[in-house]
Parts: C-alpha cells; structure tokens; sequence
C-alpha cells in the first residue's frame, strides 16, 4: 500500500480518542459497527491506492484547461466518478432512501482523508456533488430531488456551488446574479460566477450548479439572497438534454490542485437560462450555510491531508538519504565514520515532529468536530443543542489551523529535502503549491477568525466557549492522574488561563460597541485559540496513548503509542508557547491597523 | 516607473540610517560622494525597469530548458549580460585596476536589490560571474586572471561555483570530484557537479566554473579540498576555443527561478577536463568562503527583495479593489454605503504592515551587515577587526530572517488577494515559488543556525555577540531619549535579556561538550537572535525618523517618517513578542529530537 497517510493513526482517533462507538450507537446507524466501518475505510485505502494516488502528479502536470468554450480534465476524473457512483462513494452519508450508506458524517470524513491524501485533486469533484445533492434532499421539493439528486449520486452528474461574483468577492451581500420569475414558477437566470470549483468538465454529462442569486425585487444585502437549481443542461420530459444557457466564460489556471477545474460561468447570455427555486425566496444563505459547515470541514481536511502526505513523502527521503555525520562529543564530526541518515540530524527530527505534530492534532480536531455535528445530527434530543454549540465553534478553528499551519508543515517537508525538495521531480513543491489554498477556499483565514470571535465565541453569552472549557479541563483533570503528564496538564491550564484573561480584555470593547477594534486582531486570536485547542487535542492523544500503555488494552503497539506521547511533549515545548506571544500581542493597548479620520494611509 | 521598491526606503537606509558617508569616507572611495551613489542607483532602476522587469512573467513561464546536450535561457539573458558588461554593472565592486568601478560593496549590494526586486531569476547570472571573478582576482595568478576575468567582468563569459556533488549535499567534506596533476602544472578533472545556477546556458560564449575537487593524495575532509577554475571551453593561445569536456548531464526543472538555469554537469567523461588551480592546494575551502559570505547576502537579498516586490504588488492590488464594507459601531455594516477598498479592513492593513515589517527591516539589517564588510575591507586598520566580527556575526541573521520571514511576507501578499493571489494571472504566485529556495541557497536555515550559534556566536569567547549588544545598547539608550520611543526602547532591552538569559542556559552544554545537545535547537536560536537583531533595526529606523521630525532636516516628508515609526511599533506588537515563546522553548530541559541508543525512532 502507499505511504501517503496513516490507517492506524486514523483508526486510533476514530475509535480510541474519539470513541466512534458513541456515534454508531444512535438508532440511525444501527446498522453499522466498528468492524464495518474499519472494513469502509480500508476499501477506500485500496480504491484510492489504485486509482488515485498515481494520477496525482500527472493532474498537475496536465491541468484540467479551457479550449473552444469547454473544459477538459484528466480521464481518470471521469473513470473516478463513475466508479465512486456505483460504489456509493458520493452517497455515503445520504439516507437509505436516498440510496445512500447512512454513514456518520464523522466517517465519511474520515474516508476523505484518505481520499485527499491520495490525491487532492479529485475529492473535490465528488464531494460538491454530494454537498449540492444534499442540499436538495433537505431543502428541495420532492419533484426537484426525483429530477437530480439519483443522476448525482450514481456519479453522472456533477454538483457545484455558485456564490461567488467578480464584484463582490466575498461579500455575499453584493451578489447581483437576478433570478426573474416566469409564469410556471420557474426563474430567468442572468449573472456572473467566478472561482466556480468543478465548474465545467467532460467528465461527467450532465452538471448542476447550485447558484445564489436575487429574486427581483427582493431585499438588499443578504436577506434578499435565494438559492436556485440551475442544471447545465435542462432535462426534457423523455429525458433528453436541452441546453440552459451557463456558459463556460474562461477558466482560472492555478498554482495548485491544477486538475480541479476552476472556471467563469456566465448565466444567460441569450437570456434562457432557467432555475428552479430551492426551498423559500430569500432564505438562500441559510441554506447555503448548512453546507458551507461542512465545506469548511472538508476544506480543513483537505489540507491536513496534503500536508499528511507531504509529512510522508518528507519522512520517507529523510530515511533513505545520507548525509553529514552526527556531532561528537568533541564537537567535531568524525569524518571517516559513515555518512549518516539525515534522519539522525537533530534539525531533522524537529522539522519531522513538527510536521507530524500539525497533521496529526489536525486530523484530531476534524474527527472532534465532526462527531459533534454527528451527536448534534442524531443524537439523543437533550444533547443536541450541546453538541450544536461545540460544533459551531469548532468548525472555524478546524477549518483554519489545518489551513495555516499545514503550510507550515509542508513548507517543512519540503525543507527537509533541500535543493531537491525545490525540484519538480519531487513531490513535496507540488503539495506546496496544492496547500496554498486552504487559507482562501471557502471563507479565508481572515473571515474564519472573524466568525470565531465575532460570533461563535460570543453566541449565547459565551455559552459554547464554557462547554469547550468544560471538555479541556476534564482532559486536565484526567492527565493530572498520571504523573508524568501532569506538566503538560499544568502547561494546557496556564494557556488556557491565556485565552481567558485575553478574552477578559477583549469582550469589554465588543460591549461598548467598537466591534471594529474588538475584532481588529482576530486572526491573532483565532491563532491563539487554535493553538490551545490543538494542545488539548494532543493531551487527549497522549492520556489515552497511556491509558493503552498502562492497561496494555490498546490495539496498537508500545512503539505507536509512545510515539504519541513523544509527539505530545515536542508540540508542549515547540509550538504552544507561541500562546505567550500572541497573548502578549492581544493584551497590547494599541491599535495600530485601524483607519481613522486622522491616520494617514501609512502602509 | 514600476513600483517593485522603494528607492526612499532604499536612499533612507544608505543616507540617514546607516551614513554610507562613513564608508565613501575610505581613501579607496575618494572619487564617490552620495550624490553619485544616488545617480547609479538611478541608472540601475531605469535599466531595470526597461530591460528586466517586463521579462520576469514570461522567464517563469518560458524557463530555461535542457535539449539535445544544450541548455537555453531566455533571449533577453543574452541581452542583458551584454549591457551589464558595457556598463560595468558585473565589475562595479572590482577595484580600478581591473576596470571596476570600486564601489563599496554596500553599494553593489543597494544595486543588488533593484536588480533582484525587478527579476530575481537574472541577477544570479550576473552575481555568480562577478563572484567567481572576485575569487580570481583574490587568489588566483596573474596569468588566470588575465585569462580569464576580463572576458567575465565584460559580460562575453559567465561563471558559476561548483561545490555540490550527489552523493555529498551540503556536506563538503564528502567532495568527491578528483584533480589528477599533470606534468605542466595542470590537473585533470573528474566529477560529477549537482544544483550548479547557472551552469549551462546560450547566453555567454563561455562559462567559466570554479570547482572544488580533491587533488589525488589530498587529506580526507574539508582539508583536502583545493579550488579550480574548469572553463566550459579551454582557450588556445589563438584565443579560440576548444572543447574541455565538462558535459551538462542534465538540468533541473524547478518550483521557482525557472528562467535561471540549474544544471547537473559531468567533467571529465572523455579524460579530457582541464583545470587550473587556484591558489595553494587544499586551501579551496577556505577561497570559496570569502564568496560564500558574500553570496549568503546575496541569497539574503534576493529574499528581501522579492518579498519587497510582493508587498508592493499586494499593496497596489489592496488600493484598488473594493470590497465589502468596515465595521460600524453598532457591529453591523451597511449595505447601503458603496464598498470600501480592502485596504481598509483592519485584517488586510495587518497583512500588509506585516510584510512592510518584514521586508523593510531584512534590507536594513542587510545594509548594517554590508556596511561592517565595507568597513572591515577599507576602513581604518584599528577598527577592522570589529567590524569583521560583526559581519561574521550577522551573516547568518541576514541569510536566514529574510529567506525565512520573506516566505511568510510573501505568503501573506498573497493572501490580500484572495482567490487571485492563487491564479496564475497574478504576480503573488510566481513570488511565492521564487521565494521558496532562499532558505535553501548557499547554506540551509539549518545549517546557518548552526553556523551562528555553534561559531559565530562563540568566536573569540563571544566577542562578535558582545560588540552586537553594544551596538544595540547604543540605540536603545538614544531611543530612550524621546518620551514616545522609550517603551520601544525597553521593550527592546527586555527582549535581548531574553537572549542573554538563553545563552546563559546553553553554554554550559557547550563547555561540557554535549555539542549535539547544544545545537539541537539552533534552529529556534536563530528565530530568537533575528527577531531581536530585526527589532533593533526597528528601532534605529524609529530613531532616526524621529530625528528627522524633530529637526526637520531629513529628506523625506513627514508621512515617510511617521511611517517608519508607525511600522516599528507594529512590529513591536505583533513580531517582537515571538521571543518569549522562542525563549520558552530553548529554556525548556526535554531533549526530544536527539537520536540516543535508548530512543527508538518515534517519528
């Protein structure tokens, strides 16, 4: 099998650190056990490894291009949709009566780790195609579904997303793609969509974008936003195709994921483009949000993916390759001892566990938050509105330190192969490049951290955030038993303390109403909180790495868990003291990066 | 003319910041003044502006190639050695006597940083040239110099530096390539060459490599390694060319600097490879490294400066695009007033102050560095060896902030844009791949950070660390002098204690010898060391700022100033802090990424 993640890592947390048992024992997954699950994932580990992953380097190399008004992606896009349809990939989390497998949202996100370790390149096609078949079963009338959501899931048709407008960028409120309504209840569509994902292709006959635009009429802003079925071809009443006016404008030819077509659609050029409305005018975001949650999820796991496999690719060369000699004790090198592996160079070792301790914590953190939204989706009614808040306040952070720091991990592998990691014969530049992304897909950084102060730390009076505390310090507590993990336990209290008391200065300015300068550095808390979050991420490893090793009940060997342990100590040493300075920073008076009638533009 | 610098920014550091006066005050600087130093600078950016700036898109998209043996370039390569030949840009540090223009070394270096910031992929070309050249003219005969620099400094021949072989990295001490003497004083070479920038191209009739490589019979290591100049063609005493056997075996194709040709060479295949010595055998290593230091900077500005370029592309694309709306107080914004140019979100001016940051304080640390050079070269006799202790000592700092930091400026430039930062349409992308091999070049991060902590901060019993805090204490007292600079001041002071009080924890592991254990995280130190030596640039640009406010007799308006004093404290609040996490992870006593017989491999 290839090395471009790891099944037991992801088999620890599934079902020793976050207790996937807990999910499946709700009555909707009553069908399904531990052993069926691990069974999924190693028949996605086996696809993937076959048809995925040796296409990943040849879908960079031959991006998915725009030639005479189409789109042309790799063939083995087409041959992977056609086979994730009829093996139930794209339907995985759909109900039994949407032909789905009814799987937790949890394990479907679980297979897509390792479906974007393999190739980052194809999830995406798949997964707006479940994301938008989604939002039709929910949200859509019974006719709409029968018409689409089956061509999708069998992996026919394609799904996409439509929010974004040259003009408004990500300013939903400024979208201006006109929905005019006709007689029969349907609309005339006209407008423009940039940075549409999967936008066009051969590979797939059909594709049907799920598109915002405003009804006329409708209010300004975001209230006035509807959410509309637009099929790239209209389909007749015998089932034939009629064209509905998207036309394909250009295409965006990209740093990375170059075999995940990017493109311009234009919506009624000849003024016979028709949509079908989504559930009710003007409720189109709300709707758009439900699966903008799980977009930011899958985004988050996209790049923890990416860099996993560029941790892989980077630890795999440092076994092999020599070079240099380890320092003696005289503080020379001993230069007629054997060259030795790069993997004995201290520098090396830390640029490896630094990778290791980004993308692994990432994953954790995925898997946190999407049990939550599991518990929240299916659970027992008492627990739901809990695992809601958690959810919600999760969700910006796992979209954004996977995002951040997985640059930084891979900006690290990369380094750990030196010159010939800048080479294009090595894999590590092209994950470089495919990361980048991350941090803009989806609502970047920057908006990311201004939805968690802004309002995920603030909803309910703060309500989610006492919950999250709650969970850590059970950690603290439980770790505290132990006697050698008492320090980190100590370490994660002090910096959650951090958080606290930046939040103690913080929330007066929200109060008295200058919310500008309250989320002015937002991003800084948003790197602050993360960081916490993670470390909470890794004493939670590290207990139940060591509850394994105690008990000798764990199913893995001595080896995996105290590597764990060992990665918990290196993310406690090298990373979480970064709290201190970004708490340094949010404690400072100054507001150095805000415009004021008397500042001058100083930049 | 095109903004990719700033030649304010750029005239404030050689004028009012760091006095070149001093320098050009040299008996060998007699014919400069800082006018003419301003003329050159001048004629450098019009040059550049005409002939490199425009080539830059089209150098990444059309990169040099390899083909049938050859390698080519881009055309305009071939154009531009010619006229930096007749215009003396490839001598301008060479002394008169060699038809240079003998300018201080600061000053090619300022030159360096227009050339570098108008198109990164050329200025190697040049820089190698007049390197290797240098290194001729400092150690070799007058019958090699005569041979070969004035082909060199007039642009008609190239020259390169080849050290890398595959099986050795950046271990020289495994330098394979052997140098068999023969009877007329010459040697026969053969070797095999890695990663030689600009070792093969069309755009010069010659190419001129300085090799090292190990006389038969030569001590094993460093010791044993002599320097060689090994033309591409040998000259005949007619002055035409014959073939000395030195085979591009291959080039590599790379993430970034596509337009500057990275080539595999093979000398010697046909036992027909003729080199020259260079100086006294096995001495090599020790001629190479007065390149080295130089090319460090080099590598120091090239980072700085395309990081530079970056920002002002980010700035520009920040200035024009409109988008969304500002916060108003009651939390909301209103989506009746027109859009607002992102500049305007507090998020975005934090991105771009954050390169402004980076990039303008990596130029004057590189300006300070070269000042100490120029004044340890041709300054008075009493103070030389001050000032080579200080260059010694800031080398590293000013390799490594700039190729590291400059990653993050240009990775946030390319965050301003969003989406486009991410399309190949725009410049950010092709900054960010350039950018990436600088901490690569001439010495990795790694092996700089072992350089400044394992040597240079132990010189002479930490006399080059001490003259550093000297110097630093100077600024901080004077700052201190202004009311609204004294926090800064302190701060200041309060970090380099940090420092101190690190090194206080890691020299007893030197003293013991547990050397591996002492440098294992150089890494961090270096993190540490330049923040505070970034910091202290800062400052003194704060202070001489403020100076020219109060005494109105700077050159520049008021808004530069309060720009540089706006810039210092937010590099002071959102940089500065970083300190005290690096101080917290080098004060730790975990040992965790040293291989020892007890620790199995964890990674």
């Amino acid at each position: 099998m290839s090395t471009y993640m790891s099944m037991e890592h992801l088999r620890f947390l599934l079902h020793e650190v976050h207790n996937i048992s807990d999910v499946l024992s709700h009555e909707k997954f009553s069908d399904l056990d531990p052993e069926s699950i691990d069974m999924l994932l190693d028949a996605a580990k086996a696809w993937t490894d076959q048809e995925w992953h040796p296409y990943l380097k040849e879908m960079d190399e031959k991006p998915a291009y725009f030639k005479d008004n189409k789109v042309y992606s790799h063939p083995q896009i087409k041959k992977i949709f056609k086979d994730a349809g009829e093996n139930g990939w794209i339907s995985m989390y759909f109900d039994y009566e949407h032909g789905g497998m009814q799987l937790p949202y949890t394990v479907s996100l679980a297979v897509n780790h390792i479906f974007e370790a393999a190739n980052n390149h194809v999830t995406g096609y798949l997964g707006l195609t479940s994301g938008s078949a989604h939002l039709l079963t929910s949200f859509g009338t019974k006719e709409l579904q029968d018409q689409f959501v089956p061509n999708m899931l069998a992996g026919k048709w394609g799904g996409t997303m439509c929010l974004t407008e040259p003009q408004a960028g990500s300013s939903l409120s400024d979208v201006k793609t006109s929905a005019q309504p006709l007689e029969n209840g349907q609309y005339k569509i006209t407008g423009q969509k940039i940075f549409i994902s999967g936008g066009d292709h051969e590979a797939t006959e059909n594709i049907i974008h799920l598109t915002l635009a405003r009804i006329e009429g409708a209010p300004e802003g975001t209230k006035g936003i509807s959410l509309f079925v637009v099929p790239k071809f209209r389909i007749l009443d015998d089932g034939s195709f009629e064209d509905n006016d998207v036309i394909t404008a250009g295409d965006f030819q990209k740093l990375g994921q170059r075999g995940y077509s990017t493109v311009h659609l234009s919506f009624g050029e000849k003024n016979d483009c028709i949509g079908y409305l989504v559930g009710e005018p003007n409720k189109g975001l709300s709707y758009m949000f439900q699966m903008m949650n799980g977009a930011r999820l899958e985004v988050g796991m996209a790049a923890t993916s990416t860099a996993t496999a560029a941790y892989y690719a980077s630890l795999q060369y440092a076994k092999e390759r020599p070079q240099g000699r380890r320092i003696e004790d005289n503080g020379r090198k001993n230069i007629n001892a054997e060259q030795t592996l790069i993997i004995n160079h201290a520098d090396v070792r830390r640029m490896l566990f630094l990778q290791k301790a980004i993308v692994e914590a990432s994953l954790s953190l995925l898997i946190e938050t999407s049990v939550y939204q599991d518990k929240f989706a299916s659970g027992p009614e008492s627990e739901r509105k809990n695992y809601h808040l958690l959810m919600e306040l999760l969700t910006p952070m796992a979209k954004t330190y996977p995002s951040e720091k997985g640059k930084q991990a891979v900006d690290t592998g990369l380094q750990v192969l030196g010159g010939y990691g800048f080479c294009m014969d090595f894999i590590l530049q092209q994950y470089y490049r495919d990361v980048r992304i991350m941090s803009i897909y989806e609502g970047t950084t920057g908006i990311q951290s201004i939805d968690l102060l802004g309002r995920k730390v603030t909803m309910e009076n703060g309500a989610a955030l006492m919950l999250l505390v709650q969970k850590i310090s059970e950690i603290i507590d439980e770790a505290s038993t132990f006697e050698d993990l008492k320090p980190y336990a100590s370490q994660l209290k002090k910096s959650l303390g951090k958080v606290q008391e930046v939040l103690m200065k913080l929330t007066p300015l929200a109060m008295n109403g200058d919310y500008e300068l309250y989320l002015s550095d937002a991003t800084i808390f948003m790197d602050l909180a993360s960081n916490v979050v993670i470390a909470y991420q890794w004493l939670k490893m590290a207990l139940k790495a060591k509850h394994a090793l105690v008990t000798g009940t764990g199913k893995f060997d001595s080896a995996f868990y105290e590597s764990k342990i060992h990665t918990m100590k290196f993310y406690y040493k090298y990373e979480l003291p970064r709290v201190y300075s970004c708490a340094e920073t949010l404690m400072s008076d100054e507001a150095l990066t805000i415009v004021n009638e008397q500042s001058e533009i100083l930049v």
